[in-house]
């Protein structure tokens, strides 16, 4: 379908959206009905799919994608396969194979030498277990939830969310004499759903009586499922802790020691890699969602009133597939825009988010993602997380639709200051002023000598307490100091509360003027945040091929610096006297550290390059009889182009590790030596 | 102390110990009572440990090692320090900062180079997250356990073993007055207590009336406390799941697919690098005894009949610091052995285990572990794990004492067999045999029409169990036929037992002739496991130095290999004309992926020199004014000798890469340039 036709297929759609969308920005002006602006968003929200999914039908395919076939190739050669299948298998759960793992490990690599040692970044490895208060603070304990309902009898459990959207797409497939009213209701329902609160899914399920869809007995009301993974240390079962559902809490937790490791300069970034933990409760989808997998997560700690990045400018005039929220809304298309002038026009909010979205593209493209197949996409501000300010996911294309692999989110200075209240401690960096201020301050000043001998043992508790109050609170102290000639203070010993009295003679609250050269200020924090697997998963999707002319024959096309396996090397025929320059070429290709694998099995040389094609091996080496005429000489070939060329042994190395590191190209070599022809049967 | 003086003080121990071994030697001789041999045993483990607390008092020592100045070091620098410090901290949990996480990948990427890629081992990485049934095939849910009391009113826990010692060693430092039969019958449960039952130590407490130490309330029974962290896997609640011991299993798990990947031939190894997590009860001793922690794993699949290894005469040279069983129970020391002759010797049990000791030597030689500290000690038969039937820890000696770092254990084939028996997997390999054999097998043959018709839905369980039977079973089953003309078959089916009675008619045994070219074996296992966190603060130990001279000035001689940065870069003044320079040489350092770290800061030379030196950095780079005379050239210093030399930016690269990848010796190098002499101050 040419490109005029899919526009005007989707015009009436496009306008659809824009429409609601309009209204939406409507309503939130006018300040509507908080009920009024949901059911809008909500309708919005179908009205885009219905658009996205038409756009996703009409695209060009890739016309010869089968998943299953990339995923028995996937499962055959062991680049990952369900966890514990002699056990019955866990959803959710995956082993990577030895050719998974290398290419998770080649990404990770790469990963580390784009992010944190290009930019000097800050790495820390922090625990997966984590106490119950830590993610009490970070709002993942009351927040991280789902709902979900239980079969009354078997206690069988059933999203709640999934439940009345299957039960009622039964019913509307099923049931032909349903009224036109009762039809209506359910097409609302099914609309609004995504943001129904648990007394309206509860509500909904009450009204038409859903059962369990297995044994039809009733259903519990929803109960919040909380999807991290529950544990506890120690031996007394007291110590409540979770596996962590995201890394970015640990380098929050250790902003002090990192700051001071800066000596005490923002901005900078730290960095993570390491696994994370989900409780979902009924994963599908593969690699796609997951119960436990690798993050590689950037907290980049800054001033928040000063975003730019001093190497945006590098950046600058790269273009991004960007789908804003604005676009969105109005029914429109993601479009290539270059990142500086996104920010200049304050599409991408500020310079440092915008430099990190570019890096992650300039990542993604060099793992293997097919950039026609990568676009930006902005939150809209109903389905940003708790913490985020703003947020621009790097989604790709798969056979799934647009899966979310990269999260850019501005989390602004949520975290530092929810663990900072929690556990009193500052977590904040002092910014030099540009000249010296006098500013007045109110200080308490206490009579500690009056006070230990008037409260002994908890004197040291009040006193923590007193000088803990900022100045707010200090003034409000000073009140009730002015008003009632004393202060009743509560503290907490030993877990119990307790309330003292103090007087104006013990305390003194003064105004004082300082003189400060530094203003304390609470970082932003911008985080690109990876989900490795999931970018594994399209980097395998976007390199799938069939070979051309031979529907059998599947190969990987990935870029040689991630494939698993840099080299083949296949010899001829089992003559031992291609032995000596099998191992001329092992040593060749082991001091340039180029991985290989040699398939000295039977089989003709077509058919074992089809094996090592499947699994993604670029380069491909053949030893010979034709180096009795040339010595020392062995064909090169590259996977792709099946094209061979003829060289010496000695110049593999440089060669392979060129073509490997994209210091040269396919082409360059077939003009450098003599191009080699053989038939693969 | 002379060496003869040491030996003569050790000497009377050493005989103590001797006399004590030969008589374990004879009671295991003579079959004795199991529990004279305990008690035997027990008394040889505490002549043994004075042994060794007096070898260890008598050995020099590093003169001036302060445990507590590393310490402070290691927490200043945020090598690591322990997690969720700022909500009180978590006993056994600890993050690391950025010198920590650079040191400890740089010794993973060393592993990975040194193990998985140099002998092409199958990497995999697996589920962290592990369901209860596979733990209790591996016999971790039954075994991996300590016993525990509890305080009987507050529930306050504590390890049954250090209770009684605790309780014990009190009375006997505070009564003087006890009788000289109670304080004998305290000194022999202080000997004996290690290998005491829980039921021997619940009747030791009640004996004595032991309380708890904090409240002195009565203690429960002591109760098995498992060490595995439990959670649950999805929201039902009864789908109960560990984390992970040890990261072995989930090669195990997988053995069918690997074996497939190496297309079915033995041997192979795999191995993983992941978290292992052990709930300790009251963990201690820094990164010595934690909670999570990272481990390395080989397990290497081998003929159990067989178990040569095809390199062994690469490292039979090697000498060891070998501690056999024999020479233990002897009271003799350890000795350097050639691992080829201790393998011809039997000392060690075979050339692959004998392979993997020698490998492991000098990976912990390459990281920086002192080989005079390093010694591999054999199991004795009393404290091998329920898995081990060899097993050979790498010790290094550090100030806790010789901790163990990696075990070597053989393994035999308890792993594949516990989980095939579970999951009635065939976990075995196909070896072929020299030639056909004629063989007579005894087979089942079904009569599943009549079977089909008589028991409908449940033909296909009992079918499968018949089908599921081994020779002996059957053979068992033929007799029964035989006499009584049925067979009662009990299956499970949905989770309820049933019995099934067949006849003669619908099943026959017969013995058949049969050619077989391929003989099943379960394969013998060799397992390497490394702990690297335990490696790593060994390598730390042996790494701090004291400046010689300057008791003030600490810093740590790491292999420029391990080293967290390779290079710092310092300006001698703040003056911009140095600014290209310094941009010139950041180049030439990344151009060949050195990372380094450039201190601009205030402060002198010799100061800032002090700071880098302390967290290990080998090189050094000082960009001055003498460029002015001499353009394009800076001084590189070597952090351990403090010597200088000058020489062209351009040199930078390729002699720092040299430098720290072992190409290339300092001493080489100031002979190759001119030595320039400057002042650290």
């Amino acid at each position: 379908m040419a490109t005029v036709d899919v526009e005007s297929d989707l015009a009436p759609l496009r306008a659809a959206v824009k429409e609601i969308g309009d209204k939406v920005r409507q309503l939130k002006l006018d300040k509507a009905d908080e009920n009024d602006i949901k059911r809008a968003v909500n309708e919005l929200k179908a009205r885009k799919k219905a658009l996205e999914d038409r756009e996703l039908e009409l695209a060009p395919k890739a016309p010869s994608f089968d998943r299953l076939k990339l995923e028995d190739l996937l499962k055959r050669r062991f680049f990952y396969d369900q966890s514990f299948a002699i056990y019955g298998g866990v959803a959710g759960l995956y082993d990577y194979g030895p050719m998974g793992c290398a290419l998770k490990s080649n990404m990770i690599q790469i990963w580390r030498k784009h992010f944190i040692l290009e930019e000097s970044m800050l790495e820390v490895e922090c625990s997966a277990l984590t106490p119950e208060s830590v993610l009490k603070a970070s709002g993942h304990v009351e927040r991280f939830v789902d709902w979900m309902v239980k079969d009354e009898k078997t206690g069988e459990c059933f999203r709640a969310d999934h439940l009345i959207k299957n039960s009622i797409e039964e019913i509307l497939n099923k049931d032909k004499k349903l009224s036109k009213e009762t039809k209506d209701e359910f097409e609302d329902i099914l609309v609004k759903l995504d943001g129904f609160s648990s007394q309206e899914m509860g509500d909904t399920i009450k009204k038409y009586g859903f059962k369990s869809p297995i044994t039809k007995n009733n259903l519990t009301e929803p109960v919040a499922f909380n999807l991290m993974f529950p544990s506890q240390i120690g031996p007394t079962g007291d110590f409540k802790a979770f596996l962590r559902p995201e890394t970015a809490q640990g380098i929050f937790i250790n902003f002090k020691r990192l700051l001071e490791f800066n000596q005490g300069r923002l901005p900078f970034a730290a960095a993570q890699i390491g696994s994370g933990f989900r409780n979902e409760i009924s994963p599908r989808q593969g690699l796609i969602r997951v119960r436990e997998f690798t993050m590689c997560e950037i907290e980049h700690f800054l001033d928040p009133t000063d975003k730019d990045h001093p190497r945006f400018k590098e950046v600058a005039d790269l273009e991004l597939n960007l789908f804003s929220a604005c676009d969105q809304m109005d029914g429109k298309g993601a479009r290539l825009t270059k990142i500086g002038e996104a920010v200049k026009n304050r599409i991408v909010d500020n310079e440092t988010l915008g430099y990190y979205m570019a890096r992650t593209y300039l990542f993604l493209i060099a793992v293997g993602v097919d950039p026609n197949r990568l676009r930006f996409r902005q939150h809209m501000s109903n389905e940003m997380a708790h913490y985020a300010q703003d947020c621009w996911d790097a989604e790709c294309l798969t056979s799934y639709g647009w899966i979310e692999c990269v999260g850019n989110a501005d989390r602004s200075c949520y975290d530092l200051q929810a663990h900072a209240k929690v556990t009193n401690e500052r977590l904040s960096a002092e910014k030099k002023l540009p000249k010296p201020i006098q500013v007045v301050v109110t200080k308490a000043q206490l009579n500690k000598q009056v006070l230990g001998k008037k409260f002994r043992g908890d004197a040291k508790v009040i006193t923590q307490h007193i000088d803990g109050l900022d100045e707010k609170e200090l003034q409000e102290v000073a009140g009730k100091l002015k008003a009632n000639g004393k202060y009743e203070v509560e503290v907490e010993i030993k877990g119990e509360k307790k309330t003292f009295s103090i007087t104006a003679d013990e305390l003194a609250i003064h105004e004082v003027e300082e003189t400060k050269h530094v203003q304390e200020i609470v970082p932003s924090v911008v985080e690109p945040s990876f989900g490795i697997g999931r970018v594994m998963y399209t980097v395998l999707e976007h390199a799938f091929r069939v070979r051309e002319g031979d529907e059998q024959r599947n190969y990987l096309e990935l870029p040689p610096i991630v494939a698993p396996i840099k080299c083949s090397l296949l010899p001829i025929s089992a003559n031992e006297k291609l032995n000596p320059l099998i191992e001329e070429v092992r040593r060749e290709l082991s001091k340039y550290e180029l991985s290989h694998k040699v398939d000295d099995s039977a089989g003709s040389i077509g058919r074992r390059y089809a094996r090592t094609d499947e699994i993604g091996i670029p380069f491909g080496i053949t030893v010979d009889f034709e180096s009795e005429k040339t010595p020392h000489t062995v064909t090169l070939r590259h996977a792709p182009t099946m094209q061979q060329v003829r060289l010496e042994i000695a110049k593999l190395g440089p060669v392979v590790s060129d073509l490997v590191h994209n210091r040269r190209e396919w082409v360059q070599v077939t003009k450098e030596f003599p191009l080699f022809s053989a038939t693969e049967n």
